[in-house]
């Protein structure tokens, strides 16, 4: 027995000699899941299959019955067999492109398209085959030291990040860290986190369903109101001293040494989230609040911005005297970051090609914050950037009597999702509240991205109008 | 300013011309992190270098300080500058392996150092360049439907399973799922989860780390005692019935139902923990209890064993009914599975190389468990191999009226790190309980199995010669 051609379809099947139904099912269900064989293909009778084969046609009628059974093939009496249309249907790799917008411009957003994939396949291949065995095996809970060495070197060198590898915490993402910190605390006895009162709806869900209640800090020009501590009663108080999600403002020199103060006189906690600390455009950015204070502030970073979410990296800077804690929830909770992973980022960093990937994503973020800013200025010159040249996105103030949801409306009828502030609030804003509409720009792909800016200052230029 | 030659070191710096600070500096990082310049090493004097480099004296001894205030370099007046012991030191790449034992056959391990990496980094390569740039954003919670789709396909050829994409969930590990898992069910108001008495004492802390009561389910010489679950007033039952861990039976068939009828009578869920299920010897294994009733029985399956853990991927088949609640989970915990590596275990599934991976290691596994059986047939005949020729681990029972203590004491003596059946017990056995010792010949890697198991049934003829 050799290999066979199913009759009309042209396809080869391997049958090994001394399984051939094992071999035959095998050999259908993988020509049907890789779509050599579509829905709706028509297979060979049974008879006319197994002389091809050169096998007994019992032995393809029962392969055919059990396929069927499973659901790969129907069948009908006087109608032959044919690939059903589940479960071995060709699905789209990924949800379906159908449901996101033409344009996408939401906050918080990452382009990945331009991931340097091939860069980090040929250092997972180098990482593979120079890493000892054992480094295949279960990770440890705080993450491999190879990984936690590298991220302290580069924290401290581009961040003032105050660490060395022992304070280091791997997990998947910003969300997996913030989580385990707060399930840290709430085993502590901390009832209550407070939370700058603009940001990810998820970062709040996250904390309340590590058992704690999420209590909004008020946040201004100056970034959030960390006088405001005094009368929360809050064990940890997370923010985004770098570049405020999504004002935009940086937190200033006098609030940052005052939330710190706070931290000390209420023995609490400063959850710093630095998630795009190294993409200020006009200067080096200032460092990292954990400087301040290594004791009280637990500093997080994630590689989804400079590198890609689909790496499934991040990193948390934990004061000693709660490191342990942290580690017990990250057994307890099971989950653990993909050790092979780990040692490749430790790999692109220490070979400055994460540096790198940090400096070309800027530059990409920087002309497009700066294309944004030029088609405002000739098309809706009554509408400001607002907050630093930094980051991801950027908060648009809009003309006087310009509300939010014309703007966000008539973007969607242009096909660009964006999101008014409101949107990123968390509880009521009541009269005095700013306004305006966050812009993702680093959310498209370049090919795209300038088409969605050119279609997003279009919206305001009309909503401007009154139209 | 081109290159420069750190004198006796041989190193060649490559400095920015507008930077040479900076880049001096991050050079020197580099040098020392990747072991170029070893620890003591003896840096040129501040003059020398600058004079080498064309760069004023100044810049130099800048960046020799900042260095030593980092922690990189150190000196002392007089006597130079030198490459400090931390944090620059070279680290080992993992935890220091002088802490594991020389033989380490606890039960649970399994090696990775044969890990086929070469094949998965070629499959890396080639899936990463092969997707489209959107599947390098956050994967979606319940992971990447190619993934799933493999999986569907893989579970119901190889286990039976009664499954389609939708019904699959993506995690990092076994114990990822499982509390994601518990956790859903504790926020429908369960409070008691039932589980094996004899396992992995880490399952009983993530189950307890859920808010949630684990209670012990008996084992006997047929499995679970499924009968007792009626009276433990239990929401859901964690259990192994392919291969109990570590005791190696396999539930009866009789079992099988029963536990399917209970879960249906008592509104209750199986957690069936389908470890290693692909790993049986003797025959094809027997399916996944799950097929018996796919809307009450949560499948749980793992790539640690035939890959490897630093793969970072599990899978749990999910009831509809539970479905919603295990993703609402999965976000509010934050962790999630590294998107890429879905992607390229999905195409080791789609190309049969996971498939490859099981035999060759079943294989591998099936010749361990045989040299164990001739060696304490040679050497302790009175000592029997219990339990199913399956999985990684074996129970081995041990002749009249030797201790599990002797023999875990004895093994020790010998490099051998193995443990008594006591130690994977929940709760207290009480007289009747069964002893013995689990060997988890999975283990050690290739080249060190034979002699862990020689030694280790050494262990066992001396214990049960009485000394």
């Amino acid at each position: 027995m050799g290999e066979g051609l199913i009759a009309g379809l042209d396809l080869h099947l391997p049958l090994s000699g001394t399984r051939p139904a094992r071999s035959l099912e095998d050999a259908i269900r993988s020509l049907v899941s890789t779509g050599a064989m579509p829905v709706g293909a028509r297979l060979p009778a049974a008879r006319a299959l197994a002389a091809d084969l050169g096998v007994a046609r019992n032995t393809v009628a029962d392969v055919y019955a059990r396929l069927t059974a499973e659901g790969w093939l129907e069948a009908r009496v006087g109608a032959g067999t044919w690939v059903a249309a589940s479960p071995g249907t060709a699905l789209p790799l990924e949800t379906s492109p159908a449901a996101a917008p033409t344009f996408d411009l939401r906050g918080g957003l990452v382009d990945a398209s331009d991931f340097e994939y091939a860069a980090w396949g040929a250092h997972a291949r180098q990482a593979l085959a120079e890493l000892p065995g054992a480094s295949f095996s279960y990770p440890p809970p705080e993450g491999v030291v190879a990984l936690r060495r590298s991220l302290a070197v580069y924290l401290a060198r581009t961040r003032g990040v105050a660490t060395g590898p022992d304070d280091v915490v791997i997990g998947t993402g910003f969300g997996d860290l913030l989580s385990l910190v707060c399930r840290a605390l709430r085993d502590r006895g901390a009832r209550r986190v407070a939370i700058e009162e603009y940001g990810h709806e998820r970062h709040r869900r996250i904390i309340a369903a590590a058992g704690l209640e999420a209590v909004p800090l008020r946040v201004d020009a100056d970034g959030a109101v960390v006088d405001a501590l005094e009368r929360l009663d809050a064990a940890a108080v997370v923010m985004t001293p770098a570049h405020q999600f999504p004002t935009g403002v940086p937190l200033t020199a006098t609030r940052r040494r005052a939330v710190v103060d706070w931290a000390r006189r209420a023995d609490a906690l400063v959850l710093e989230d630095d998630y795009d600390g190294e993409f200020r455009y006009d200067r080096r950015s200032i460092g990292a609040l954990q400087a301040l204070a290594p004791d009280r502030v637990v500093y997080l970073g994630t590689a989804s911005k400079a590198l890609a979410p689909a790496v499934g990296l991040a990193w948390a800077v934990v004061p000693a005297a709660l490191r342990a804690d942290v580690l017990a929830q990250r057994e307890a909770g099971g989950a653990s970051a993909a050790g092979i992973h780990q040692f490749v980022l430790a790999r692109f960093i220490d070979t400055f090609a994460y540096d790198r990937a940090v400096r070309r994503r800027r530059a990409e973020f920087r002309s497009r914050r700066e294309l944004l800013e030029a088609l405002l200025a000739d098309h809706a010159p009554a509408a400001s950037l607002h907050g630093l040249a930094a980051g991801l996105q950027c908060l648009v103030r809009l003309p006087a009597g310009v509300a939010e949801k014309e703007v966000v409306d008539a973007a969607a009828r242009r096909g660009v999702a964006v999101q008014g502030l409101v949107e990123y609030r968390f509880g009521d804003g009541g009269q005095g509240s700013p306004t305006g509409v966050v812009v993702g720009y680093g959310a498209p792909p370049p090919a795209r991205a300038r088409r969605a800016l050119e279609l997003f200052v279009e919206a305001v230029a009309t909503a401007a109008a009154g139209g």
